[in-house]
């Protein structure tokens, strides 16, 4: 059983639980991060806690946890070697039930726990995520990572019922991003496009680091939207996040993309995150 | 202290909690609906009802609740004579954080709560309320009763920060509805004009039955959206809610509708209204 984490205390999973008054439950209202571990180390917080100190702001949640405590603490309470740490915070539990939060705030309710999963040897970065196109439904505040996520659970679970592995939004005819991925390509001139970054977009940490790598291999980036179009007719495209890396795509909405398996150049961008990852 | 309910089970307030796994907690997978109570007695369930059939179907969340009951047996421990009655479904807690739902679905976590509240005898009934503009930002599946809710608690935290009552949505040009009220416009004609059922605005129970009064009262009523100009040059506007009825709004923006005060046909609906459901 794991140990997991609930408002300074570590405790047994099945004992972990929050008041239905919770404004995550009732509206919500919450922020999270996802943390990738590898070697039993923590990475990348100095961007995962940038980001929610904005998602904090943007979604008028307050607290001041030292998280790095708790992930270290989690990680060495569960052993973890390779897998991730969640951990969310809420708009907490008033007395009751209202849209507008008390003007007397209440605190935060703040949980985290680890997951076991292999990051590294995934059998997807071998062959490539087959993914479909969906429309765009989503908030207009997908900067801030938050748990208004029950669209992106719709289009996942929809892919699922499909036959693929995952789905890319596409919204006035442009791809924003994957249902919990930044989407990238390399496209039919060899130069690597990924969504900038506005409200439309998670700010993706992973996306920030797959970047650096690929203009130190010396790609040429544009940070703009694309096609469908431009999608199809690319050599390669591929995702990233926190929670699985850098991993191909292979085929989209049944077509192939490139030479229909995990592109070189991707492949190339992902060791070497791994092996940034691992020796940080 | 509150009884309320939980899965089954008349409790204490303060020992309702659901796990951190809840997927309402951790994506929004939840829905609910409110009831009002008038008299000690709960209105309009066979539209509740149906449409929390509805939301569930679009949320994949499944149940089989008998709501009249726990409803019945919250307002009968809580001596409840005016108020509401909330409840809400949520996708369950599984054993670990996952976008997909499990292929073998884990039961859903149910809880109910009364509110006691006025709902006939109101301020806002005899001054209006004072609404402001706002850019709509919710997610694409509002017809359906859900959690996602953290656009609209922004929105009218926004409203209070800067001295209104509330908030109504515009979308392309066009009002959507009050961030949790439809809304409505007896416009420069004498035409009642609202927001028509489709996925951009919730449809309301309140709205169903304050149109009905409305054509019995022998105006006419157009099923569309209208623009903000048509609103400032509208003799009345206001706005239907389970939780507050029909209240009129007064201002928008600051600038006055019609008179500046409660219509009189609003009020006229509001009555008839108020006097449907305590003969129902």
């Amino acid at each position: 059983m794991r140990t997991v984490w609930l408002n300074g205390e570590f405790v047994p999973e099945t004992e972990a639980k929050v008041p239905i008054f919770d404004r995550a439950l009732l509206f919500g209202q919450g922020v999270y991060e996802v943390t990738p571990v590898i070697d039993g180390r923590y990475c990348n917080w100095q961007y995962h806690g940038a980001r929610l100190e904005r998602s904090k702001a943007l979604s008028r949640i307050h607290d001041e946890t030292d998280w790095p405590a708790v992930i270290a603490g989690l990680i060495e309470r569960n052993e973890l070697a390779e897998g991730r740490v969640y951990l969310q915070i809420t708009g907490g539990a008033p007395a009751d039930r209202d849209f507008l939060s008390p003007l007397e705030p209440v605190p935060a309710n703040r949980f985290a726990f680890t997951q076991e999963a292999a990051l590294v040897d995934i059998p997807k970065a071998q062959t490539g995520l087959k993914v479909m196109l969906h429309p765009e439904g989503r908030w207009a505040l997908r900067s801030a990572k938050t748990t208004q996520l029950l669209y992106a659970v719709l289009a996942k679970e929809a892919a699922r019922d499909a036959g693929f592995d995952d789905a890319w939004f596409v919204e006035d005819g442009m791809i924003t991003e994957q249902t919990a991925a930044n989407a990238h390509i390399i496209d039919a001139r060899g130069v690597l496009v990924s969504h900038p970054v506005d409200h439309s977009v998670l700010p993706g940490v992973t996306r920030i680091c797959t970047l650096e790598i690929a203009r130190a291999m010396g790609l040429e980036v544009e940070e703009r939207a694309f096609t469908p179009e431009e999608l199809f007719a690319a050599r390669e495209a591929f995702v990233s996040a926190a929670g699985s890396l850098v991993l191909p795509v292979s085929e989209v909405d049944g077509r192939p993309i490139g030479n229909g398996g995990p592109g070189v150049l991707t492949s190339e961008i992902r060791k070497r995150y791994v092996e940034q990852l691992r020796s940080a």
